[in-house]
């Protein structure tokens, strides 16, 4: 299309577009249709209203659904939101959902269930809408409120805990900390001793319970994460107004990766937006370290491409995953997975263009990144 | 020109070249002419003497005046620094700001006058130099430095700072803080309490006044700054060996901000470099936030396409402003719109060319950042 | 090659191909040969074992290896590890080294010995690979923790290490500081006391002595280096799992950097990735600081030219060099020198491209960072 896409391999970028891809971190798409107000509301990490002054299609994710979904939904691109917005009432949520989910060529979703769940598909409506296998990926916090908001004594909090995350656990791909937003990544990386978890589990319980901040549980529920065995995923930087961005740099870390690396269990960075160079560090220097640019992709859209390359420099390559962290509206399911790719076939490209890279290797990098690495962390087989 | 630039579309390039800009953020030009030496010394952000092996010409902004100024002084580009000077020493220093100033294409000067003011035009003196109306944009901790010089006692401190900023702000556009100078950024959010300023107060003006730098009253400057209902910049991230790159990180501003919130204050952060994806990222989260990348534009040079890319990811298109941070030569205020309005239609070209945004989209954007947005967020109407 | 090379003047690229570099900051090559297990784990920076699925040729490096090597050994680019590592082992290391080491161009080492020197090519060694001249950089801990291996009593140290180092340092052309590895960049910059230092000393030769890391002693060294007026180099950013990237940010030097001013010792920030911004600031606001981005030149591979153009910001020409901390195989120094020769073509070749240098502003400043810089800061005389 542009003077610089003509670099690119054709064969490289038909290759990238027809890739089955596994997202192996995503909300649910939302079930139900959105006014206005809600859809702008949802293409923006921040959670303050929409100022009068300005509208959230007016941002480079505005700017790439006009661009991106709307042919998707029978429009031409570059339409205006207003006539986007009347389609998508028109077709309804359900339609939509399955327009958009269906040609992201996503084919197996990693979902995490623990934010807001009862607003958006759960991995089995995934399944439905998109026609590929949904999987689920659990939120230690929410296992822990949830056996909370049930009535729990304090010295019985770390059993009962413990068991609903076995519970859980049993058909789950991998579990998720959200630390980076409820105490900030620069805890005492070492597990708590199990007095402290009973006196902070009492702190905690007898103020009611609610939204788990407190750092020593925090721990706790990491650590008896990692017990499990499974893939943990940790949010890392960019993330609503409720993150303190300075301290959810994946650096803080380094405590706890080392001190996790014997267990073998693969910790997973999320998003990791503006950090992916630290993040590439990490996934060079740490056996046990992985991540992805999730998020950051879509919401940075015509320059996704920027954020892509800069996760392809010192972290090897079977250590870099694909997502798309869309949450809500199918737009972001559909932009994570197409700018992804556009990125993609821009950078592996431009080796290519350059005399840098073979197309052969290129092919099989985006094969590595976009399922292959996902397959072999979480176990999901072959595909197909 | 290039072959990179061919791929621009000539009707985005030329309508941003004709933009009218409103440089938000400006320091007056020098009036009198400037030795090598002088010249030199104002042409980089360290306030030590050049040293004998080298000279700021090999730089990318001296590279830069011999690139773009000298043709406006009627020199060749890439003409020798010292060709430049010596036409520029014949052109008198009159002359060469008006030159460089009408050919910036500024329409809207917003001068801030308390930093070695008296050595430069003020904002009177730029709008008769560039033929554009000039406002003032008014330092806090200049008012209070003058406060203090006046002679006050600490009771009266408080009392006698709000008269002056009351008297000062009836005509200025903006205020602003120097904090990141002062302090760090890393202060206690919350205002002091009247005792703890008095108490504050005491000490410096017992110390002989001078430079402020006490967090308690550069705390109680902001706040009192905020109560004026006026834009309030802060200068973050690049700038002179005076400041700790460090602690001029704009997250380390999250605390204030959220307390700001309820103000309606524009909070506008200034320059940004190196941490403008930290800005973006702030201006995404909360809808009191704005910034530029001034300063930075100048000082990158050829490189600075990069920047001002970097500062279209997050943020949403109506909150990020040009400015030029321009102090001393006018080389430096030509050279903050020149460079910018290059970047900008290349980045902008680059999303066109690449088939993410529409011409008209590129078109409207560039009008937003470039005036648009410091017209409505200063109140400045819609020029002509 | 591709057309983005195309747009570089010829003229350019080779002059940049044939430029004699100074490789201001490099070990010796290893001496023996290698088996693939050995080979794998020298071109990572981790010191892990490589797990079973997969290998570290999937990596930049790797592809580097891969493609610019292999023509070097007599192979096509992008032939496989297999077929690279049988024709290594039929070279044998001395022959692979000639060859790579030969065709890097360059034309001067600076070795720093004190790491695993025991193992590598000494600067004699280098010399006699490469047929360039190779001198001495002394790495300052190393030299500490031999006075301590010999034996010596608290408060004979600071005197026995000064006379070491004398001895050293009549010979060397530079000193280096891994004070980013020891103890973290956040070290109080004063000089410590000799009191202080006599009870530090006592501390660790009590325990056995060993790797030196306490922040006294380091800040010892530091300050007994600066008294011997050679360059100070210091580890900064990126290296192997050893460093907290967090506690290597070059930012955290301001301290020092300030209070050895006055000494006009040369303090040189080396690698400084992902922190190249940062240095590069510094580097313009202090006459005493110079950086090199070597080492992750060479890891980021296809990506090299994006790390080389933050590196050319706001830096003046005059403080940036070329190294390509190069360790253990020669394919290191050899692909630390070409990738930084393409990188250079490509970025200052993109300036001109674009109109914003001319050929030779670019020939200029591809000559002072890749030897001119480092033949005035180490004193090389003008080589040839």
């Amino acid at each position: 299309m542009s003077a610089e896409l003509d670099l690119v391999p054709a064969a490289l970028t038909q290759a990238i577009d027809e890739l089955p891809l596994v997202d192996h971190h995503v909300h649910g798409a939302t079930s139900h249709d959105l006014s206005r107000t809600a859809f702008e509301e949802l293409i923006t990490e921040s959670d303050r209203p929409v100022p009068e002054w300005t509208t959230q299609f007016d941002s480079q994710v505005g700017f790439a659904v006009l661009r991106h979904c709307a042919p998707v939904l029978g429009l031409e691109p570059f339409c205006t939101p207003e006539e986007y917005l009347a389609r998508r009432a028109r077709l309804g949520a359900g339609e939509v959902n399955r327009r958009l989910l269906g040609a992201s060529g996503i084919r197996h979703f990693l979902v995490e269930t623990g934010y807001r769940g009862d607003e958006l598909l759960g991995p089995s409506g995934m399944a439905e809408a998109s026609g590929a296998p949904a999987d689920e990926v659990v939120r230690l916090e929410q296992v822990a409120e949830r056996v909370a908001s049930l009535g729990c004594a304090a010295d019985a909090f770390a059993d009962r805990f413990g068991r609903a995350l076995d519970e859980r656990a049993r058909t789950a791909r991998g579990l998720k900390s959200v630390a980076a937003y409820r105490c900030g990544l620069d805890f005492d990386p070492a597990p708590p001793s199990p007095a402290e978890v009973t006196l902070a589990a009492g702190r905690w319980l007898d103020s009611g319970g609610g939204r788990l901040s407190d750092p020593v549980l925090v721990r706790h529920l990491i650590w008896a994460g990692l017990e499990r065995g499974l893939p943990l995923q940790f949010h890392i930087g960019y993330g609503d107004p409720d993150v303190d961005l300075r301290r959810a740099d994946p650096l803080l870390l380094r405590g706890l990766i080392e001190l996790a690396e014997p267990t073998g269990v693969p910790l997973v960075l999320l998003h990791c937006y503006p950090y992916q160079r630290h993040a590439g560090f990490l996934a060079q220097a740490y056996p046990n370290v992985f991540f992805d640019v999730g998020l950051g992709v879509s919401y940075t859209g015509a320059r996704s491409a920027a954020l892509v390359a800069e996760s392809l420099e010192v972290a090897p390559f079977a250590k870099i995953l694909f997502s798309s962290d869309a949450f809500g509206p199918a737009e972001l399911h559909h932009l994570g997975a197409l700018l992804w790719r556009r990125a993609m076939a821009r950078v592996l490209g431009g080796f290519v263009a350059d005399g840098e890279w073979s197309l052969a290797q290129a092919l099989r990098v985006a094969g590595m990144v976009g399922a292959g690495n996902a397959r072999r962390v979480y176990g999901l087989g072959s595909g197909g």
